[in-house]
């Protein structure tokens, strides 16, 4: 099939060359020709405008739009200008879900159809394929499936769930037609949302056995301010944690994709001491508890790991100091110097 | 009544001031001979070790233990030596309840008895009184009461419960027998569970406050590392957080002893300068999540609580920096700066 | 001077009260005709539609909404209707302070004034006063001061805060203008966050106040499913709960507002039989995190206490029966019966 | 190698068969006779006492007990009477590793050493090894590792770890040795602390997932109680949860053992319909809080994990009779029926 991708960045990239790979013809336009002249160099039709682009597909149009959050909405409506009645707009971007309700029912209006596409694997992706979370019309999820299908990693890759038998279904390749617009964008929300939580898990786990010889250093130390260690005997250890996570990745039950990732990261820089520990989100893990607190479903954990990441970055800081000036209040107490 | 007091920090100083204006005997000592010094100045009897204390005081003794909660346990033993069958050690101070049940049953083999009180009211208990919650045997407590009654705020410092008449039970004069030894320590632990929570209540909520003018100057700013606000218009704000806390002060749901300490501490300090946001925990806290874990209750405010006091104290570095390291392997991203 | 209340339930009721034991005048108004009868037998002047009501009046009008929260909005734009160019009408209710910056900018077209007044005081305002967080034009709100004045609680119902003295200021009489439309209900809206966490700060610590005797029943108890409690001795309490809410209201760190309605709620119905513990939740708290997420803050303990408020209504089911699921998934673990 | 295993369970049989499956020799004891019969006829000796046991092993002697976390502690002391100096006591169970400590030391005594081996790896250990964590003395350690070797996954199990080259380390076979005797069931338990983390992170999500359709019911529903969904347009979702369980498990960021052991569960019953949504918890979720709290270290995903456990059991029910108690005072708000 012929797809347009517009945005070149690693994800962007990387799908046009899984796509090329499995036979089909791809489009590309990004704002910097120099990732247009590099895929073109691959293989791929470069472009240098929406309007040439638009001109270089067959009708019924296909494109694709990977660009950052914040601009895709503006992207998605120019393109709009240059497309007819029954070409499709995907977004494979990291959008709110219900900025592509919004969208699509606006593109109707001209008769183009919209398609929201979650799309997780990170820099991986290009050789594990990708996990797609799609929401649109179902006769266009079936018009794009064989691109889908490329870009999933595919039913191989895993061994199948038992129960499963007979045919193999769109989610046993990796891809899944979730709903209406703005299903595919929810799921894959609810997914980073997940990955948040688990994140967290392990890094919290990891920080306790860290600091778990804390009864070496301690013992007898403790002023009117600090609890002492009523058993610092039960302290005192010193764990080698790229060891520790790598043995978990064989046989617990804690074996996963991010236990690897972090057993990766441990291997190549134990002390982590590239890192600073603020801790970025982009937008899924809060959207996540927004429709957690809407729905009026309770999510501690996920709302907890997103507000660790804020608390990284120093955003506790006036909570903080007004719970210090409390203290003083009532209790006389000043602040303990680091 | 007559009882001596070891330990004359601010809280020990003034328990002996308020008994002695309300008429009672008190024989003083400290490691610090300038604070029996003072005392003594004061009307109180002062000696110089704890085997003169107990030459002081008429059989059977009552002497209360006011020391940092490291050096109870110490003290109290200390002490015995010079008590005997049916003389009283208090301990007034943060213990934990486990250390007052076995501390009770250890001076039991010598017919000392044990009170464990704990005294809430910080630096303002010598003109409102502190507010005590006793453990022990109940003819020791009623042999004491007077003691107790004289400590406590009283009852006309609040209003009647509505439904409560007839005559006043000691619990309305601001002290409550709460049973056997470990009992008074363990509903003040809670006490300062529930007061961890209420605290992080307000800061977090004057938090939200302090930030609620951020669509003022981050309209338009975002990266791919960071979700642009949805509506920066409906963050423009510029609260007046001293006039908010006074305001809620009469009248309002939240209205309480620490929101007037928070009005007070804003007056003072309105940029909240004098405070680096490391904030200290000193024991109640912790033992209160051990409690709520041990007996299967959910705790979620109360833990909550006292983690952010960790996390105020950089205690959650190598888990930031883990999840940093994570995002850096999975997506690439490399960790924004401050 | 003169105001219009619409909306004659406990709270507008309570509030024209209030007002005309003060000596102001109340044109009032209630989709039910016997609450306006009720009043207008106290002395307020009862009318049948809002159009009598605009005519009833003098100009230029103001008028207080008081109504559920999810009429709010149509009642202000039915209002509008009838009234022209400088007139006034205030939302009293819970509103999203996002609907005022909205409402507030549609009236502005016609020149009609908005006020968004948060307010708390509950079925106790009548005789307490109402705490008043104002948001609006600052010459409107100077114009309507003698009836915030009227309705808050006054200086004298709480000592001065120390380090304030000379002239009294709004927020010691309990009222405050916090700043432009929406800043009114963005305090009230924290307002309420604060108190859902100090609700659960209360609640949590009696519930494990209530459960300490644990090991009077569960000492042996145990299988391959159940921890056993590793110190049963440790949990012999039995504590008088209503007993330890009366002691904390005098002298102690938690007194508050809160723990007065406890200890009377704990003398009406020492079990709480009378409660099958659905919690409800009715909008603030949920914007409270709402705007805890979009500011990026960390607010782990009021977010705690809003979905502790949702599972209370058995909304956690779904994901119990998930972790049911897994744990046998991997464990053969059958679930446990009650 | 030669081992004894005390407690032929599940667990307890698997590792005989896998040890025998390598060549070992296995002297097998179960309170359970039939249990003793089955295994000898699988190849195993059988003996019916600890007293046959030490018999049937040569010395050094060896013996893995695996039995109910509440009996360890008897088992291994009771089988000591039987062990000479040299002799090595495991214990694989789920014990707290405090209690390893405490044996450990007790064991020493008599010159008898002793192992404390954390098991993962549930009803699935016989085929896919079971992940080990250990702790002891080294050359214990040492003289053991053969079997250790055999009951791991080994290195084949997973793709080795970007940066790890040359020769295969332990901790890439699926056994690791954490450090003297506790540590091994100090990262036992921390493994657990995180996948309660987990779980509940993918239960969270699915939970919002399954009522992602709340829109289509509840628009327009509201009152006093209840706060109306601002916006039920988006949230008119259907989800196919199996599905999307199965879509993850290729290519996506959750992929993990967890999640394939969540899609096989979903599959076999869809609607959950078997489970009531009361979750155990076994021990090791609650020490890890312990620690968290000991340490000082934040854990609010790992300790909401655990206490949404507890409220999943109506652990909450006396704090949210509470909360409605408290409404109905300041409120006047009836609680809301199901």
């Amino acid at each position: 099939m012929q797809l347009a991708m517009i945005g070149l960045g690693r994800m962007g990239a990387n799908l046009v060359r899984r796509l090329m790979r499995d036979g089909h013809e791809c489009v590309v336009y990004d704002v910097n020709p120099e990732a247009v002249k590099a895929l073109a160099a691959e293989g791929a039709v470069g472009v240098h405008s929406l309007a040439d682009l638009a001109g270089a597909l067959r009708t019924p149009r296909a494109a694709w739009v990977m660009v950052p959050a914040g601009l895709t909405g503006q992207t998605v409506f120019d393109l709009a200008e240059h497309f007819e009645a029954d070409d499709v707009i995907i977004d494979g971007g990291n959008s709110y879900y219900r900025d592509d309700i919004d969208r699509a029912a606006k593109l109707a209006e001209g008769g183009v159809h919209y398609m929201d596409v979650g799309t997780s694997g990170g820099v991986f992706g290009l050789e594990r394929g990708f996990c797609l979370m799609i929401g649109g019309e179902p006769q266009i999820f079936s018009r794009l499936e064989p691109l889908f299908e490329t870009i999933a990693p595919g039913v191989e890759t895993a061994p199948r769930t038992p129960g499963r038998s007979g045919e193999v279904t769109q989610a046993e390749k990796g891809y899944l037609h979730c709903g209406p617009n703005g299903a595919g964008h929810f799921v894959k929300m609810i997914h980073n949302g997940i990955e948040y939580g688990m994140m967290a898990a392990f890094a919290e786990g990891m920080g306790i056995l860290e600091k778990a010889g804390i009864g070496r250093s301690q013992a007898g130390q403790h002023d009117a301010e600090t609890t002492p260690l009523a058993h610092p005997e039960y302290y005192q250890f010193d764990f080698d944690l790229p060891a520790v996570a790598e043995v978990w990745r064989r046989g617990s039950v804690v074996s996963s994709w991010l236990l690897d990732l972090t057993a990766t990261a441990l291997v190549e820089d134990p002390e982590l001491a590239a890192f600073s520990g603020r801790v970025s989100d982009s937008g899924e893990g809060r959207w996540t508890v927004l429709a957690a607190v809407e729905e009026g479903v309770p999510a501690h954990v996920l709302t907890a790991s997103l507000y660790e990441r804020f608390s990284s970055r120093g955003e506790s800081l006036y909570a903080d100091k007004l719970l210090s000036a409390m203290r003083k209040q009532f209790g006389g107490h000043a602040e303990k110097k680091a």
